[in-house]
């Protein structure tokens, strides 16, 4: 299950929509907050900053090294009426929190759903952008036509960015949602189980054939860094001879929670007028 | 698993606190908004104020009928120094959403953790008050020495208010956490596996003797009006037969629940020192 093609028409509408906001003189913006320039992370925003341009958003990088920076930064973007999306990147600073942080990002610029309040709205049902990585979970099992409607549907990792608003939107979409994490003392008995299958735990192969049945559909939402400078995700691709359907790493949910954020950004810049 | 003992031992400690504060020129205050004065509602309302005295916190009730009145009520408690705590009652007017009217309270007088901000910040780990009821759930499971870690949970009902919250703090104290609902298809069959079930789905008898292990130690949250007038959980009493625990309704979840909504007020009164 490539995640390429619900990418591309993804980022087809985006591109669509930035082109008319930017006709009405509104060209969307999205502000990244970084305070480390290591590989991963630079890379990452590389990569943000290269697929927003290409759909004509434009994107600003401002880097900063410590908390107060980060503060500062986000207080001066929260006010600035030209950005319309913000995201902090991770990792932060030693001892400082992505939510506590994310409290200073106002819910209509939070394009990538990491204030409490934006998830506190997701959870009681009230708009609010979603993290782009959790809702690209979604978007793949509908853009496959996987049913979810009284489905059984596990998720492997309890993360606040992934796991757990992954869960709400399975939930949503009236799934049967069971959580499991590293305290989980028999976890392949739980997943196999599973209908549908999130492997969201941050583990390079956590999930090998064993952990799932013919009928499990399974979405890889893992991007552990090989020693090779590659890509692995949280499931061994083995499990392909077993499993109904797998998303692949790199090509699965990574293309489509790029589009999806970028989609915020032009929504959020669109709900700015 | 009656609540009694404990909703004693936690009002005694909130009444040595209201006292304390009280002799500081801080008498905690707990504001209820209401826009129903139908039976059940009243009747709660009256056990809330009854027990607020008893403990030494003042109780004012505002009594409005419009989603309008909640607004302009919940707007003037916010600002009000002397208000420590408020809770907005259900039901509603006709239309309105209690968590988009609770976006009006703030998180330091959320004291049933109603807000979106409350909502989101619990699940992102940050300080706020959970919703008494789902609170009371893990009050009494730590008050009967039941074992959270590397158990399987499972919670059935899925609302704002008690489901997903119950759902999150279990997950906290390392449970694994399956979410049912009415869209289920097989609800025996999870339920079955529970070590903890959680039953908060709103139906009276939902969870029959069949839906439990032997192992299962279940906590009923539903208080569903019998035509009697008296109140029926939604678990069958026949379900001690097989499991091998049961939180009684009445006198189960329910006094817990106001136990710690009273904590709560003294502890906002504190704070807000």
């Amino acid at each position: 299950m490539s995640g390429r093609e619900l990418a591309k028409e993804v980022r087809a509408a985006v591109a669509a929509r930035a082109a008319e906001l930017t006709k009405n003189g509104r060209q969307p913006r999205l502000a990244v907050v970084t305070a480390n320039d290591d590989g991963g992370s630079a890379a990452y925003i590389r990569s943000i900053s290269a697929a927003a341009a290409r759909e004509g958003i434009a994107c600003d990088v401002a880097r900063t090294t410590t908390a107060t920076g980060i503060t500062a930064t986000l207080t001066s973007l929260a006010d600035d009426p030209e950005v319309h999306g913000i995201i902090l990147q991770t990792p932060l600073p030693e001892g400082a929190s992505l939510a506590a942080l994310a409290t200073l990002i106002p819910v209509q610029k939070d394009v990538d759903g990491a204030s409490p309040e934006s998830i506190g709205r997701l959870v009681a049902g009230l708009p609010a952008f979603a993290p782009a990585t959790a809702e690209a979970v979604l978007a793949l099992l509908d853009h496959y036509g996987v049913e979810l409607r009284g489905r059984h549907a596990v998720v492997v990792g309890r993360s606040v960015v992934v796991g757990k608003p992954a869960a709400h939107l399975l939930l949503d979409r009236h799934a049967t949602v069971t959580i499991c994490h590293s305290r989980t003392p028999d976890l392949a008995a739980i997943t196999r189980q599973a209908d549908i299958l999130v492997a969201a735990a941050g583990r390079a192969g956590l999930i090998g054939p064993w952990h799932v049945s013919p009928g499990t559909t399974v979405i890889d939402v893992g991007t552990n860094a090989t020693p090779e400078g590659g890509l692995a995700g949280d499931v061994d691709p083995a499990v392909t001879g077993v499993a109904a359907a797998l998303t692949p790493v790199p090509g699965g949910v990574g293309p489509v929670t790029t589009a999806l954020l970028l989609r915020h950004v032009v929504e959020a810049a669109a709900i700015a007028g």
